[in-house]
């Protein structure tokens, strides 16, 4: 009887199916923040849409793991997500080592999404640009057939970086106006991080008066009133029939 | 009885109705060459594309306007173009004029394209980036209600710059593989250009395979056969179903 | 006895008396609404500071050149600006020619600004990035000693872009969370614009709601609450005590 | 007696004399499809020519190391290389350590090239963006006098970056329309990876057909045939005389 | 009796008080050369300036750990800073590891700097490189509340980049025209590495006049005599009253 | 018999054959500053070398044009040029004109120049950016055979832009270090504007030391004493074994 490798993450909801749409979040709550409304625009229509955390958070300043997974589950029902999952690896230690790519590799695999999600190499914080840096090596070794990993090889057709904290150059804008109630119920689910005290300019009760004021920049730019903005770092093969 | 004043173009194909797309060139051909693919896949689902050229390419060291005129309707024929007009600028002259910002303002107005596509401002030639400034005027005057100039006013959608003889930072790429042989068909339509000596890097019987081999390039970056490349200068509205 | 050459522009507000600092605006409301609320903090501070309107306006949908100018004085009042001027150069018509350019030189040197704001060039409106070109040939006219141009010789030190419609690579951003009252009061002092049926995604009642979301923007990036944005196409030379 | 340290690679053809060009390969045919044609040039103008693999490319889906091993002798011989050598690092693992970075100081020193070829670290795979990182903590290392190190110490003169699977700013064309055959012949030696099925889009019997498209699209821009493209990050030292 | 951890570096000069600007140097010389005279003007206007090197330089061809230690100080007494501290990292090895950020972050806490200078990171030497991207990671953990690290949580406001050996896109000039002398004399109280033979492009006799080149190349562009360029990566907070 | 037309220049030095290389200068002394030590390399190298001026520099506040022309004609003595020549555009009016570039155009038939030096774009004197862009005209219709233009049709192979008053983005480093004397003779040869009374940061006694400054700036990264600086807009077709 051959014993089953465990899969390298927990799943905080849902089961872990082939996804459409996989979103990386370094920590809790930066996937709502960076890139929800988006998300939830496509649960709506039906698409199987997940998140990935990297880290539990556990070295943020309010909340504990406990709290913040119960909170991520929370979010995940408000935004229709198919699937959550933890991956567990150290806050403050994401960067690109090869024990963690194995791992996220792994993960890509178990779930297989077509559209990744990332954050953006130019954040200030370096969980950030470290996931940015280990997704590319993750990418790539998901999709090698003799990789030393569980699961079928797998490529990833795109890789979009969602806006954290730093000014994006976006090349693409979601329009997100119809999902305003779902996208500010799903931030504030996150409540250890948006309730009491401000502690920083994101973890702070005003993130939600701050997100959609960049919504609205976005949106003046592409002549609607909400959106999200991303940037494609290589040139994105489109249906004409869809611009 | 009001006398309506006379359109500021001369169809060459079709009739002017109202476009999704539209191309404009500086010279007959150069639609066809940058992107004919792409136009073609348009048009043959079911979209009202069009092509404007700028000049008749008077200076072109081979073919006459009458020629040029004639290739121009045998290849809006064979793309399926809805329509093809000639706005009669000097060849060798198109710049941001006043006059010229009038005549295609004008023109937009008539065929209200929702996309339009024109030439990169990188390319050596200039009326290819005069085209491209020539064209941002335009575009913001013939949305003007006050402008003194004839149709209703109209707002382009989106502009995307296409490649012509300088090499882009492409942020889009179009799949051309399934229609090679009407792409191949529509540029040999300009027999005057492609046949016979060699008179420059574009006007030789090498087009094909030098363009095709372009559309290969792309192709690769993209994981398909042939693919055209774009440029957009904004962020671009999307809808993330068909990303 | 020798005839003054009339001055090439019209007062709306105040004396042309040596500014700190002018700003350019290719229509009435582009400096309010770019760069108001920097404006204001200098005013307040006690610095000569003044506007330049380059047209009247004329082509608006709204509004005519006799109230836009009324507004103008108004808003100006408001700012506690030092002068405003118009300098009657065709709407729609902004361009780097000769003549505009002799126009905008004599202005500099009436006026002697030591810092120059213009619109950006990125700006679709080529009013906007016209103005942008026309200052570039006018800053150094002016300064040129053989110049066929009434007045001394007078050499801006700084030029700086601010924001009009499109998204810039800010480097400079400027606290003006102290002043939000009065910039919501200038902007609104062209009442013609603002109030009424939304014509254009800027002229439009959501204005200031659309606009303060961008300062927001700017803002959190920069760990304030309001902010605008500038960019500063050369190295600039700055007091390290300031910084 | 004193021992003699081993030298820190494999000679897998020719002996490593002082060379004047190196082109550091990730994978066994990384150097063949990127730079092969101007490696060839260089070896039949009687130029000293190298290369270097970092990995056996043990982990590509197709051919073992031994078969490899032979097809990079082979495709040398074609080339006309002076050497070819075989670092032995972990396929899938080519990073910035610092053993991988003394391992290829110390190759370096052996070897002395004055110009140095290496993959662009927009590459999508981790091994060449990796190879590329690595490579510059080497060319420090192997210049410093006190660095742990055998070998005398050596200045590389200059590093060009050649392309890979992204889409690169070129600096440099260079001309490969005379050594088609040659290149063609260097490339198909690596018959592991191009023959039979296609596994990805690099290791596919299309590759000749590819990667010559690519250099037409280069050729095109530079007015020849058939060109290679470099990236060269800092300004070069030229020879007026040869430009 | 608690027992107060060490301090996580050695005292080369002064009080380790709290700092207005603290420049970071990965050896030894490398803060005087590319920042010295900003540094010595904002101690001449009253301001706690220090400097803290990465590295002993303990691996440069000339000077002993012993030797360049003393350079520094006799540097520090003619700049007149407040505080010069040693990290003790290794030279040749100073790149983003968790226990040199662990290490800077708590210099960062102890000395609390309001604006911090670091290398550029397209400079060629691996340790500029790299102390740039440790910096990074070291900033955040400075300021996170849950580090594992002695001290009071820190935030540095502003992070500026000097220049080294690469040409950079300079944001920002200081005029350095009234500290030469002194400037002058820092530099070369670093007397082992500035006399004798000339061992590479830095370590020469000619570093003064290469360097003051270089301010009159900076200068020229600011219409100063001397400057010095730095290169702010994020857009900017600044006072509109002293632009 | 037929009537010759005139030349659409005055020689000013040598006679007008069919040159390597040209300088474009907006005024006298232009390509002595930024371009004199290349040129003066290629001269000594039996290269045919020449300088168009477009304007006679009639607007400087110091000398005449018939001062100036004597020391155009010195300098070109001095560095060896085979020819020089006036193309008596107006001062302060160098730009994209029709009739600008019929005569351009014109003058690059009649001396066929190989490489084509040209200011610029960031230059922040209009005549500056104005003769970068009035070249980019004159280049195509130079090469035009149906243009009504005197002449054989003349194709220029390279462009490259040479450095002003701004910061670029150098691509190409020349050693200009075996030319120092005949360039300082060079510039000095322009008395009128190089002696007495400093007028602005260009036309000052200082000039030598500053533009000295500037080569050892570039000198230092290209690890020669003295260079000068070029930006290649485009991939430049290169001989590898020139490298």
């Amino acid at each position: 009887m051959t014993s089953v490798p465990p899969l390298p993450f927990q799943t905080v909801h849902g089961i872990p199916i082939p996804l459409d749409w996989l979103c990386l979040a370094p920590h809790p709550d930066d996937a709502e923040i960076g890139a929800g409304g988006t998300l939830i625009r496509l649960a709506q229509a039906g698409r199987a849409v997940g998140i990935l955390e990297l880290s539990r958070g556990e070295r943020g300043t309010q909340g504990t793991p406990q709290v913040r997974v119960a909170e991520c589950a929370r979010a995940a029902q408000i935004m229709g997500l198919s699937w959550r999952g933890q991956l567990g690896l150290g806050d403050g230690e994401l960067t690109d080592t090869p024990a963690a790519a194995h791992a996220l590799a792994a993960a890509l695999r178990a779930v297989r999404p077509r559209v990744l999600l990332v954050p953006h190499h130019k954040d200030r914080h370096p969980d950030h640009f470290g996931t940015y840096h280990l997704s590319r090596r993750a990418v790539q070794l998901a999709q090698l057939r003799k990789a030393d990993l569980q699961g079928e090889p797998w490529r990833v057709s795109r890789v979009l970086l969602y806006q954290g904290n730093a000014d994006i150059q976006a090349t693409l804008l979601v329009d997100v106006g119809d999902v305003q109630q779902e996208w500010e119920a799903a931030v504030q689910a996150h409540r250890s991080q948006f309730s009491g005290e401000a502690i920083s300019e994101t973890v702070t009760p005003e993130i939600i008066e701050r997100r959609r004021a960049r919504q609205i920049y976005w949106g003046t730019l592409a002549r609607v009133r909400y959106a999200e903005a991303f940037e494609a770092e290589d040139a994105l093969l489109v249906d004409p029939l869809a611009l």
